[in-house]
């Protein structure tokens, strides 16, 4: 990897981050759902549309390149064009990455610069250092690294806020040494994706920038299911660390949906829970107000039946078809007592089961995104 | 109209409110779409499967009679049965109404003497006074009138926030003296109440008891576009009332989309721009921040194009298919000299427009919504 410097953050750090892969990787990239996209995640979609196999890529933080006209996406070529020119690698296998404001153009000329010195010096991969440089508000670094044997799968990310289902901003990156056709990678991603970065949730709130990539090295042969596992618990564990920084966040609160008919009304039900402002201010209150969760329970499209779901906080039943007042007070301890809070709807109609992150609602995040000044 | 007192609201005053109508009426009633309905939604709606013509509605504030289990129906019926008794009609042209605090079964005895008294005084219906009652946490109460030549239309209603804490509820009551057919009542009510009561939202949470009647007292012949008209306006002040009423608020903010190629289309971004947590911290703060506005309006199902969309605060263009960083400060200036704001997303594709009502989000949302204690 190569750290450079563009000026774009006004800590005067490193905004810049260049990572060239041994050779041609083959590669899974999954962006924002979102239609109002960042140039930069438009011309790396173009890229990917040619390719699946890709050797680098370039990561500005401090401007999203986003909300500002064509030219954002001639920025990103020529941001592609430069590290390809300095590390003498094709610019059709280099993909783009922004993070930071919408709508202020990029000073190109200063990126470029960056860029160039990020590609003079190249040092192995620090997955610490490089969270930091891609980072904007976070406030901790995002990486985790799993070894099985010969396997491995290390992978960093950013993102605190702005971060919901079908990602955020968030920019994520995980790579393993195993090799892994493109068919199988792509499908592996999207399966692991669905239940990890589209799992979790801070304000609900979908960027114009998320990315997330999963790119194969290429040099062991392995077993798929080990290989579905760790790569599995490195984007589990990165996305916890983005629900953990979530803007002004106090607790994270873990909604799990359980005995559901189908797995996507055990999805909706959990990620309505998850993103209820009700829910979450409750949370942060210690106030183990059931009524609240049950009423977003019922708020999805699919049928719940009231007088037969359970619900816990914690392992405290407080609702069981009717209330149950005796449990409340041992669940306001829990909620007293502990940072990380498990809410379990219990539907008891069929098998499936979700589980859903999320942050709580607090003065700070209130503070955090009306201070902000464009 | 009756008024009695049960005891359920902790400042003592009066809780129980019977409207007798002056013989069967038709109605048409709209409830929320929370598959966890309360107790006396669930009563009403079985009346109302029965029958179409009303002659008597019951309202309890202070006690949702949700979450209770079976015996809330119970509860409900009995409530309705003491009306008719007291007034000698039949139980089963009476509907039933509750909003308050969740999970606690109603004193129904108190419920039953409350109802009593409200039916041993017989009153003309004060709209103001109707409104006070069947309040919870309402800082004012909401009531309209609208007369044009002969016809009339009047209603009342209650709530803060499309949900409190424990506090479900919006109930909306409106009524003309114009007589119209039960088919023609019943898809009028839906009309309209998508452009008014399905248009408002204050933090995106549903409760468990909102329910809104239109009835027809019956006694005018009159042309129905007068007739449209009139209960448009009474129905979209009464849910102005409510989003002004927003918990914590400080802004109403008007969100209109103009120019979409459908009509869902432009209510799906319209209803996305007005429930994003980011652009309601924005407003609060004051800060034009169209970065939050153009990336809400992307995370809707249906495609935008960003080079051709243009976003105004007030009159003031901040993005034109790309930012025009002059016009900030005048937008900045907008959002700090008013109170009722503004925001336009011109999609320039098609002729569909939709405006959608929602309130900022505070410190004193949380403050509310996090201090409260079950």
């Amino acid at each position: 990897m190569g750290i450079g410097k563009a000026g774009l953050k006004k800590s005067g750090e490193p905004d810049i981050l260049v990572i060239l892969l041994p050779q041609s990787c083959n590669a899974s990239f999954l962006f924002t759902s979102n239609h109002f996209k960042s140039a930069s995640v438009l011309y790396s979609e173009k890229v990917l549309a040619e390719t699946d196999r890709i050797r680098a890529m370039v990561i500005n933080s401090g401007n999203a390149n986003c909300g500002v006209g064509q030219e954002g996406i001639m920025h990103a070529e020529m941001m592609a064009r430069e590290v390809a020119k300095h590390l003498d690698i094709d610019h059709k296998e280099v993909l783009v990455f922004s993070t930071g404001v919408i709508g202020k153009p990029l000073p190109i000329e200063d990126v470029l610069k960056g860029i160039t010195s990020a590609c003079k010096i190249l040092e192995p991969l620090d997955l610490k250092r490089a969270s930091q440089v891609i980072s904007t508000t976070d406030r901790f670094p995002k990486y985790d690294f799993v070894k099985k044997g010969k396997l491995e799968v290390f992978g960093f990310a950013k993102g605190a806020g702005m971060i919901h289902p079908n990602m955020a901003t968030m920019l994520s990156f995980v790579f393993t040494n195993a090799d892994i056709d493109s068919l199988t990678l792509t499908e592996l991603h999207k399966e692991i994706t669905e239940k990890t970065f589209n799992s979790i949730t801070v304000d609900a709130c979908t960027s114009t920038n998320d990315s997330f990539g999963l790119i194969s090295l290429g040099v062991l042969k392995e077993d798929m299911q080990n290989i579905r596992q760790a790569i599995g618990e490195v984007s589990l564990n990165l996305a916890k660390k983005i629900v953990e920084d979530g803007e002004g966040a106090t607790k994270i609160i873990k909604v799990i949906v359980k005995n559901a008919s189908l797995s996507i009304k055990a999805k909706a039900i959990a990620e309505k829970v998850a993103t209820s402002n009700l829910v979450k201010t409750a949370i942060f209150g210690k106030d183990p107000n059931w009524g609240r969760i049950v009423a977003a329970a019922g708020s999805t499209p699919f049928p719940i039946d009231q007088f037969k779901m359970k619900v816990y906080i914690g392992n405290h039943l407080v609702y069981d078809g009717k209330a149950h007042p005796k449990a409340t007070e041992g669940a306001k301890k829990y909620l007293e007592e502990n940072k990380e809070i498990e809410i379990i709807i219990d539907l008891r109609e069929g098998k499936e089961n979700w589980i859903y992150y999320s942050s709580d609602l607090t003065y700070d995040y209130v503070r955090i995104n009306s201070e902000y000044t464009t």
